[in-house]
């Protein structure tokens, strides 16, 4: 069944419209992860709750409870449940998003205010654009260019929004797992789609069958009551900055190898079939050149860089907190710091077999430094690791869709970055989840200048309702 | 010749009038490191000339032109100079000091507002109230004691005050240079008086006959072209961040000994008689770990600990810019980060001598991470160390005017910290330059909660009045 004409029509027509809709979506500035931000991210949860309502969506929030954040207990934010169709002779697709961002500050080197939608040619740039607002509001597209022109979906819709992806999906795995259990939502749900990552090029479409899980920890060395003045103390006392530097400089090594003993070890090396998907893969030095801003692949090995990036574990090193990180010198001995790092683990990897190893490794560390400061290792989020079936016909489904609007066959991939709540759907559920991304591998979410390319936001939108299309086509071959 | 009683007197009856203008000295949050802070510098300058005007000084503003600053060439603040006296039978003294401070935010860890002079039972806390408004605030209490009673001064007084001391003393050697050889305001001074370090502990007043000096780098490296998110570019590509830190813990280790190679070598070992000067001093470990907060000292040694500070070299980290710095977890790779650190060096070390051997040394380091980033280092300011002669009438004046205030022998100290006009005034009007603190070790001089004891304030204040007369008294033994 390809999809109604009319819907892409509607599409096409309302794309103005739909840029605005996206524009007001980030403004909300929506950060989980700072407090500040909590009630705005909390206004954005109501904000999505009313437009899905104004759709035609069966929507509850549901209240997450607390959670300590920056010294404070806050509100989490709620996550949003919906339901549209109830026919039995349809499939039923449940979608998930989140409404929640990473931080943003102008000063972090944004050409524009990060929570103002400025169309710049064919991008749209700001914070949550592509990551994932712009994918939810995909969704909200299509839903309008059904209901203002009375056509009947193709299948029936369920969803969850969620407003703390960002910061560890607080509270998400326990409300999935009780709404399995006891609730209406995800009864009858047959398959999960995920609009939450990114092409591998900025040319090919993709779909994405596998996620690499996470691991965030904090180092935390604090020796001195106060700052101290370097003149005054240096060479004086032991330095909680000199600690925490040696300390991160132990994890891993300058061509990215993992130096945790036992990480690498735990990953089966890719045997030669394996070994050729990454060869066949529409990518190529230039692509990551072009993604990164500069030509800093650790290989010249096409094969090599796309296994860093797919099949094998990463550690980086994000920053540190507590010490000096203005413009200008300082002549400070910071007295309490947090190095900040976070690894990305692949299959079999989970944080409950790495959090011991990395834990210990650095207490192991630290104990050679023989230093009288005070060091503590805190794991502060994660998630495992996701393979998927790429068979399924729910994977078909969105194949068909790519071809249809994109007239291309798109890359099968299996992505860097984690998104733990698939693992959760895919286990809960017992269904096929699949990734169906929205954006290009140059949008930058997580950065500085996020942006969404026009077409991929109009046409993406194509993609998700020909995708229902086409899930509905093949329901007899499930 | 003692001090006059009627100046004892008045020092005494308005202490709480001297604290209300030390209160008003640190409401101007004069950074000299922070561009959007500039104006307000410049402006403290003028409210001092203004104090010094009202109180009889003669004062020039001297214009030390402009300087870049975080990418803005912005007007430097400008030096006061002053002359009250003069009188061809008197000693003529010129006075040293700075009305800038070191950056605060109270989120650093104050428990006030840092730009708001808080008392607490007997300690005036707040940015600049030790270092060095406090000190400059004590000669204008000398000043007043006199003016207002219509007693004579002792001395001539001449003053150079200056706005960029925590930023590198920018335009201030050559001013010095060129009022030397020009100028009216340093003509016929006999020796200098700089009350901008602090006691050696909490118990004894001190003399400072030497200084460290410093050198301050900045280690930058860059790659990507904007931050990237780690899970998608995690293991794809060399990290500025990795980078970095491996460098940063290159250079010094975890026992304070600084790695560059060289350094270390350039300082001879104390023979018998110097080692005898450290036991000697009224110094224990429990003065580290009441000045620093915690038992951290690097050695169970008092001499190891003090020579660690007065007679050898050190290196401290002080932060990272451009690295994830907030609270929470942001999975980023940062795209460009500077690492800060400085040297603090004894004689015969100058940063003309250490710059090549440490920008040797981390380059040659960075060679070897075989990395595609871009690494720079960078030399941000620095000062050559000092050491003067004890033995002198002018410190044998503030000797006598501590024994009369404080009825106690002063610590004779050489200081870990720098203040490289020390030098220049040596050098360049060739007398005898004298550091005489106001200030105890704990004050937390560029950390958070800086703090002034108000008995070092006001018993501080009489010493700088004192130690005047017995310039005068030692005339003729000069």
């Amino acid at each position: 069944m390809s999809a109604h004409q009319d819907f892409l029509a509607y599409v096409d027509k309302n794309a103005d419209k739909f840029i605005q809709r996206l524009a007001d979506a980030v403004k909300i500035k929506s950060i989980s992860g700072d407090a500040g931000c909590r009630q705005e991210t909390i206004d954005m949860g109501h904000w999505l709750q009313k437009q899905l309502d104004a759709l035609g969506v069966t929507t509850v929030l549901r209240d997450l409870g607390q959670c300590p954040i920056q010294g404070q207990l806050l509100d989490l934010p709620p996550a949003i449940l919906g339901r549209l169709g109830e026919d039995p002779k349809k499939k039923t697709v449940l979608i998930y998003g989140h409404y929640d961002v990473q931080p943003a500050l102008k000063s972090d080197g944004w050409d524009t205010d990060p929570f103002e939608l400025v169309r710049k040619d064919d991008q749209l740039f700001g914070r949550g654009s592509t990551d994932d607002k712009g994918p939810i509001m995909g969704w909200l597209n299509v839903l309008e260019a059904h209901r203002s022109q009375g056509l009947e979906l193709p299948v029936n819709l369920r969803f969850c929004f969620e407003g703390m992806e960002e910061s560890g999906s607080e509270g998400l795995d326990e409300l999935i797992e009780k709404e399995v259990a006891e609730g209406e939502f995800f009864k009858g749900v047959d398959c999960v789609c995920i609009s939450d990552n990114y092409w591998l090029n900025t040319r090919t479409p993709a779909l994405t069958y596998g996620l690499r899980g996470i691991a965030y920890f904090g180092i935390h060395v604090s020796g001195p009551g106060q700052d101290l003045h370097s003149g005054l103390f240096g060479r004086m006392v032991h330095e909680p900055m000199t600690d925490l530097v040696k300390l991160m400089s132990k994890l891993v090594d300058h061509n990215g190898n993992i130096l945790v003993p036992g990480i690498e070890d735990m990953v089966p090396l890719p045997d030669e079939h394996e070994l050729k998907l990454y060869t066949k893969m529409d990518y190529s030095l230039a692509d990551v050149a072009e993604a990164a801003g500069a030509s800093i692949a650790l290989s010249d090995q096409k094969e090599t860089v796309l296994m860093g990036r797919m099949r094998n574990p990463s550690l980086s090193l994000h920053g540190i907190q507590g010490a000096f990180s203005e413009p200008g010198c300082k002549t400070v001995i910071p007295s309490k710091v947090s190095g900040k790092f976070s690894l990305r683990l692949v299959p079999p990897q989970t944080p409950e077999l790495v959090i011991p190893l990395v834990t210990g490794y650095i207490q192991s560390e630290f104990a050679k430094l023989n230093s009288k400061n005070k060091m503590t290792v805190e794991y502060l989020h994660g998630g495992k690791p996701w393979v998927s079936d790429v068979n399924h016909w729910n994977f078909e489904a969105a194949k068909r869709a790519i071809e249809t609007i994109w007239k291309k066959t798109p890359d099968y991939t299996r992505e860097g970055g984690s998104i733990p709540v698939t693992l959760t759907f895919a286990e809960k559920l017992g269904v096929n989840v699949l990734l169906l991304p929205m954006g290009r591998a140059d949008d930058g979410a997580h950065s500085t200048n996020e942006k969404l390319d026009i077409s991929n936001f109009i046409e993406g939108t194509k993609v998700l309702g020909t995708y229902l299309y086409e899930v509905s086509a093949l329901s007899g071959v499930a």
